[in-house]
C-alpha cells in the first residue's frame, strides 16, 4: 500500500509547496483544512482549488470555533491587522493554533494509519510565532507518540516540516520546480472578498520579497 | 486578581471532582466542554447542570467535529460499546482526544491569562488510554510552553491532574468531602436518553466499584 500522509493545507504559499513536496515524495496525500473563522472565505476557497488542481486522496475541511476562544487579529474582527513590522510575537498570532491544527491532524492520521503529518511551518520568515519553531515541532512529535494508540503500539508518528529551514525564495523555487501554481494561493492576512492581497501586511511583504529574491515573476493578485 | 484556571468538564464523575478541587484551591474557574458528537446529549446536559450547581466564572461549550475524523465506539455509531473488559487500548479510545481537548483549553487559557489547566485524567483506572498517563501530560505541558506566546514570554502553563494517582474510591471520597453531587454526573459510555447508565461498560464498572470501595451509596441512575 502507498504510504499515507496528512497534509495541513491553508490555501497559502507555504502549505501549497508542502503538499507538492509530499506528493513528490510519493505519499498518498490526505489534505486537511480548517474553517476557523478566518477573516475571508477566499483562503479556504484557495485551499479547495489548490487541492483539486494538485490531486489528493481526500480533502477534509473541519469546522473549528477558534473565534470562540478569540484573541487574534486573524479571527477577531475588532483587532486591526498591522501594516508595519513590530517587535516580538505579533497580534496576528492565533493562540495555540498550530497545536490545535496538529492535534486534529494527529487524530485523523491515527484513523488513517498515516504516520507522516506535513505542516508548512517556517522558522526563517516565521514572523515571530512561537509555534513555528523546530523546538515546538520536536516537542509536539514527542507528545504525539505518547498520546496515541498507534504511536505507542505500532510505530512513531513523524511531523514533517520540509520548509522549516528554507528562505521564502528557496520555498518558491522548490514549488515552481514541482509545478505549483502560486497564482491560486492566498497569503495575505487581510485579502479582499475576491482574494486580492493588500501588499502591506507582514505576510504580503515576505511573499513579495521571496518572489523578488527568487527572480520569479510575482503572480499574486494585488488590489 | 484571583488566579484563573481552565477546567475541562465532561459531565462525568472525574471532571466534576476536578472542578470541585480547583474551586477548593481558590481559582476563578473557566469551564470548557466539547460538543463532539458524543453518543448522547445527556453527557453535555450533565456538564451544564454541574457547572450551574457548582458555580464558575464562565462555561464555554465548543463544537468540535471529532466524528468527522471518526474511529471510536464513543463517536462512531457503527462501532459497538464493549460490555466485557479487553486487553490493550479499547475501542472506546477516541484518537488524540485529550490532545485536542488540551490544545483548545490551552488556546483559551492563553486568551484568559490562565496559567493552570485542570483535566481529570486518571492513570489508575485509566482503562488503557495512552493519553491519560503522566508521561503524556508532562510531554503536553512541555510542548505547550514552547507553543504559546505567554508560555514563552511570561510564565509556564501547568497542566494540573489532581486525580492522576487516585483510585476511584479516593476520588469519590474527595469529591463527597467537597460537596459534589454525583447524582448529576454521567460516566456511562452508553447511557440512555435520560442519562441512565447501562451498568456494564468499563466506565460503569469502575464507577460502581469505586462507590462500593469508598463505602458510599451509589447515586448513579441505572436503567
Amino acid at each position: 500500500m502507498t504510504k499515507r500522509a496528512v497534509i495541513l493545507v491553508s490555501g497559502g504559499l507555504d502549505s501549497a509547496t508542502t503538499l507538492a513536496i509530499a506528493k513528490g515524495q510519493g505519499y498518498s496525500c490526505y489534505a486537511l483544512s480548517f474553517d476557523y473563522g478566518q477573516r475571508h472565505r477566499c483562503e479556504l476557497q484557495a485551499a479547495v482549488k489548490l487541492v483539486q488542481r494538485m490531486g489528493v486522496a481526500e480533502h477534509k475541511i473541519l469546522p473549528l470555533d477558534l473565534a470562540g476562544i478569540a484573541g487574534s487579529a486573524l479571527t477577531d474582527l475588532s483587532v486591526a491587522v498591522p501594516q508595519q513590522p513590530a517587535e516580538g510575537i505579533p497580534v496576528t498570532y492565533v493562540p495555540a493554533r498550530n497545536t490545535v491544527f496538529l492535534s486534529l491532524a494527529l487524530g485523523w492520521a491515527e484513523v488513517l494509519g498515516a504516520f507522516d503529518i506535513f505542516i508548512g511551518v517556517n522558522a526563517v520568515d516565521y514572523s515571530g510565532y512561537p509555534d513555528c519553531r523546530p523546538e515546538f515541532i520536536q516537542a509536539f512529535e514527542k507528545m504525539a507518540n505518547l498520546a496515541t494508540r498507534l504511536g505507542v503500539e505500532q510505530q512513531p508518528f513523524k511531523i514533517r516540516t520540509p520548509l522549516i529551514n528554507l528562505s521564502k525564495a528557496e520555498i518558491i523555487k522548490q514549488g515552481i520546480a514541482l509545478g505549483v501554481d502560486y497564482g491560486l494561493t492566498v497569503s495575505c492576512y487581510d485579502p479582499d472578498e475576491e482574494g486580492k492581497a493588500c501588499g502591506v501586511c507582514d505576510s504580503c511583504r515576505f511573499r513579495a520579497a521571496g518572489f523578488k529574491a527568487a527572480g520569479i515573476k510575482d503572480p499574486t493578485r494585488y488590489r
